[in-house]
């Protein structure tokens, strides 16, 4: 199988660097936001402010080889699908966070964790049952 | 920016046909396993029986294009981003579920909600807050 990923737009976040993003998602953490490219900003129909969403996102210029890694670079060398670094075979991020606002194309949200410009790959309503999670 | 999806193995489930998948992951669901393809395997060292994992898979033969739609086919119509349909732009599934048992490349969990050998893309350690979701 082949398959190709389709950006359906970008996050904005205050990190310019890879050592400035912090570890985890932080519901008071900063303004971010998640910027739809048209034609996709037309599938936010049905989003409200107030609403909890799990957005996909793409770790881009990580090592998509590493199997084996020490945890948080320094604890006990562990298998890559036990551990939650950015540097695995597909690198999609998960994070679940609340809608702040939406004003067109731009979804604002708090704390996410990556850099300014990352690939946005999905929106999808969260479960009630849901918590914080990245 | 273009990037490629490479599966790490493919999913077994009880389903041969779309219209025999359950619509969400159900922890007291039949057994379903997620299977790796080498050299992946080894980077499942560090999970045990009972961790919750999640793990995303590929929903393919899905419309990539549909950007409006109605909840559950015959709900009102929203906006794709507002859903959870397998049919949207980048076609990712989520799903958190528990180890039951590890056996070489083989890892046992219940209640998965997607066709028989549906292309597995990763595995990572759920969080301890995390409920069930898909």
């Amino acid at each position: 199988m082949r398959a190709e990923i389709h950006p359906i737009g970008h996050i904005e976040t205050p990190y310019k660097k890879l050592e400035d993003c912090p570890r985890n998602i932080n519901p008071s953490g900063p303004a971010c936001a998640l910027v739809l490219d048209p034609p996709y900003d037309s599938a936010l129909f049905g989003l409200n402010p107030g609403d909890r969403i799990m957005v996909l996102y793409w770790f881009d210029s990580v090592d998509r080889e590493r199997l084996m890694q020490p945890r948080r670079g320094e604890g006990p060398v562990l298998g890559t699908f036990a551990l939650r670094s950015p540097h695995r075979p597909n690198p999609i991020a998960v994070a679940v966070v609340e809608i702040e606002t939406i004003d067109g194309n731009r979804v604002s949200v708090p704390g996410l964790d990556c850099l300014d410009g990352t690939p946005l790959l999905d929106i999808k309503p969260a479960a009630k049952a849901e918590k914080e999670l990245r």
